[in-house]
């Protein structure tokens, strides 16, 4: 017997390299109900991508179209590229009950949190080192010096606001903070808040 | 690499029969650093009970002189019999970092959420119906008629209360009430404001 309940929001925040992505993976993986939210972004496709699955790849008119809609929960500016997330799909898994998963950075939380605040969970992942971060973006290959440097100096200014999220990570191991991610994930499920059909479980249950 | 944190509270309530006691065993079971806080009561030692274990038995005139001193955290009288708990254990427990795990009903609580809130996670158990319930405070056989009339009225009190509470879980199932109560555990150990040590890892880290 389950009480029915309204869908949450759960926000991963990371800078690159922490390894949010991976855990984003692993969790949708392992998680029934739970589904990546895919933003809409004027960046280029990297050759692993896939339009409309990672994001929904558009024009630089498009995008700003959609902003001045009011389509999107949040957009931000990160390296010259824009990024939003479209309201009205996130807002109908919602309804039916399911959770939606952000992998987004601080500013999209905020912005997040100010439309959706009850509906929010976020959790800040921290690299073990800024060593271990310089590393992990070396391995990933995929960018070049300069644009490593500049993910560096964004890593320290990301992590400055770790005060803005609910829950804060350290990933040492994967498999662990994806074990927690899934515990915060379970918890929020059950939060009195988001139980909709719990007034009239009770009124049933004593009445 | 874990980030030094403050214990926290974890509150279980829920009306007699409606599961707790055989929840919180297994929770303790499988869960380490988490430790059941030992109510100190005036109420009569049961066949199957520890003194020091499952209660402090004390006298009504000890009671009054711990609750004099102002020595617990909550207290409460409850058909009759005084339930309290002493609150120097407990913080101790808290400030090594220790979780401790409290069986008490909606007035306590209130009690602790008052002096201790932003160490408290409470849960609140429903039962999946007052049938159930009833047919569980009868398997259990402690108690006369009359008693179990009581605790039936009770309950429906107990339950009016679920408002006070962050979780709400039904117990139609033990080992998914026990999952749902370890999920609450490990999300609520990575929440932030319990992250004692994390302004100095954080400096450390980009620092």
């Amino acid at each position: 017997m389950e009480i029915s309940r309204k869908g949450l929001m759960l926000i991963l925040s990371s800078p690159s390299g922490a390894g949010k992505t991976t855990i984003s993976r692993k969790v949708l993986e392992a998680q029934k109900g739970l589904f990546m939210s895919v933003s809409a972004t004027t960046r280029k496709m990297r050759a692993n991508e896939v339009d409309g699955k990672d994001y929904y790849f558009v024009s630089e008119e498009k995008f700003q179209e959609m902003a001045g809609k009011g389509e999107f929960l949040e957009h931000a500016n990160v390296f010259g590229n824009n990024y939003g997330t479209p309201a009205k799909p996130v807002y109908e898994r919602l309804a039916r009950g399911e959770d939606v998963l952000f992998d987004i950075d601080w500013q999209g939380t905020m912005q997040l949190k100010e439309k959706c605040k009850p509906d929010v969970a976020s959790v800040f992942i921290l690299p073990p080192s800024m060593k271990e971060l310089e590393t992990r973006l070396r391995a990933r290959a995929l960018d070049d010096e300069k644009v490593i440097n500049e993910r560096m100096g964004k890593a320290t200014s990301e992590i400055s606001h770790w005060g803005i999220y609910d829950y804060i990570l350290v990933n040492s191991n994967v498999e662990e903070a994806v074990e927690k991610v899934v515990h915060i994930l379970h918890a929020e499920r059950n939060r009195k808040k988001r139980l909709l059909g719990l007034e009239g479980f009770v009124s049933k249950l004593v009445g």
